[in-house]
């Protein structure tokens, strides 16, 4: 876990390079893990020279099972790393490793193209001198740039309607204090830093306007898996007459899975939650949960904010 | 911030000193606040040699004033302060020092025995095999001894009716992971501590028996201010149909505030938020908020536990 007050760029040069980084929470949020894999894929066609087109296919099998074993819950990762096979399945291509490298550059263009469409569709949801709420980091650090549920921030910000945004600091990795608060603060947008316990109290004593947030995988029905404590803001939302924004691109959106009970929750860690920056904050020993992921029912979500528009939950696939 | 690792004692030999500790949070827990205020009249009537009785007297009036002036929200304090100011003002009592530490003494035997009370009262409310949340500290370290909402997990647990306990972290000051997990752990009861935001995961997930928590003022109708996060805890149990229960001594209610909305709640520094033993966890002059505490309105409590039985919170006065 960095600071936010350093930037660090790491350098992948392998296919694995890519996995221990997505496995290790370098790269996360759910689209920015498809576009890492992408080019985790395309890397994998250069990392030697191969003799045969077999080999370069069998390197590439490899790449995709070992790409898609590190996370479980964010289907943009295997969304992506299917795109990614259909084009080193396709005999009609001749140079596979710059055709990956090509379809790799396509989704990062694309998710960047998402997520102002995404921005701007969902800014038009807001009133004027809006208060909203957002928990942990749906932002261009989550995405191949300019963010989901940020994103529907910076395009209403940059129309003038943001008066404050509450930022959820998110245990355990702290994304919305570490990595929103910074965009934000980069982006001169007005916010204060909670932490996750204080959302009733602000629902309650102020007069908010939305609450936005990304997703890790959207299942078929609507049901909407994102980080761990969504789905908590999501009933305080509806005790307070607070409408529920999601905010993702369509590779979110997982027509396999029919509803939130088929998508797999990751448990990581638990030093991650009794540990910080190795000191321990509970008892040596002690024992405690870290699912990294809840899910969100359909019917607590006001609309989910696309590329291709503004839906209700339930009529997203109709 | 200390770590759960290490146990200290700190030696108060003043009213100042005592205020600082409760201040700084050294002492924290209302009924502990409480005691702790008492003992600290107590030393007050003993700093100096007093001539007269007036001299005393104003000595009294100061220290008190100064121990009321620590903390806004736990009405124990300012119950103890007034009941450590009809010693001092009844014009009978000759060895107003002695009188003083006896009734110091009283009210922290008092505290100990109503604990024991309300973990047996509240005990009875819970089935075998109980899986039980609860959230910051309403322990042994928060009162006089036994705790109130741990008092009813330790009776429990004494029945051998409990399964689990899940300990909110209870951020920023983590008192559920440093201060519950260590006092479960000691007792031998099976915890598993949860970031904040797991609670609504849990409560879907998991057949959970009740939410039990302590509280630092209950106003005339049965509003209860607690530790920030509460609130929010109090909406998800309601929906998922989940017991809230208010765990605490008569010493908490305040028949002088009608309702939450008038219960003062302390804003405490916002360094507690966003550094973590003085590591930022947020941007440079990042913007946060700190209320301390939240008022959970009577309808979402179920039934508050005291040492005289377990009351309807609206009917708690009558």
């Amino acid at each position: 876990m960095t600071s936010p007050v350093r930037v660090r760029y790491i350098s992948c040069r392998t296919h694995r390079d890519v996995a221990r980084a997505i496995r290790d929470m370098s790269i996360r949020g759910a689209p920015a893990i498809g576009c890492a894999a992408a080019f985790g894929m395309a890397l994998a066609a250069k990392e030697r020279p191969f003799k045969r087109s077999k080999d370069l296919t069998v390197q590439l099998e490899k790449a995709r099972l070992c790409l898609g074993a590190t996370r479980p819950t964010a289907v943009n990762l295997f969304w992506a790393l299917e795109r990614m096979a259909r084009v080193y399945k396709n005999p009609k291509i001749l140079n596979l490793p710059m055709a990956l490298e090509q379809e790799a550059l396509a989704i990062h263009t694309e998710d960047r193209a998402s997520c102002h469409a995404i921005g701007d569709a969902g800014a038009r949801l807001l009133p004027k001198k809006a208060v909203v709420l957002t928990h942990c980091n749906a932002g261009a650090l989550a995405t191949a740039g300019y963010g989901t549920a940020v994103g529907v921030i910076r395009s209403a910000h940059r129309q003038g309607k943001i008066k404050r945004v509450y930022v959820d600091e998110t245990r355990p990795y702290l994304q919305g204090a570490r990595l929103t608060a910074w965009e934000l603060d980069q982006e001169g947008i007005p916010y204060e830093i909670l932490t996750d316990n204080m959302a009733g109290h602000i629902l309650k004593t102020e007069k908010l306007d939305a609450i936005i947030v990304g997703a890790d995988r959207i299942a078929a029905n609507g049901d909407t898996a994102n980080k761990i404590g969504t789905y908590s803001l999501a009933i305080l939302a509806q005790y307070h007459g607070v409408p529920f924004y999601v905010a993702a691109p369509f590779s979110t959106v997982d027509r396999a899975t029919p509803t939130g009970a088929a998508i797999p929750i990751e448990e990581r860690s638990v030093e991650e939650v009794v540990k910080f920056r190795g000191f321990s904050i509970a008892p040596k020993g002690a024992q405690a949960r870290h699912p990294a992921f809840d899910v969100t029912p359909a019917k607590l979500i006001t609309a989910i904010i696309t590329e291709r528009g503004v839906f209700s939950p339930r009529r997203l696939l109709r």
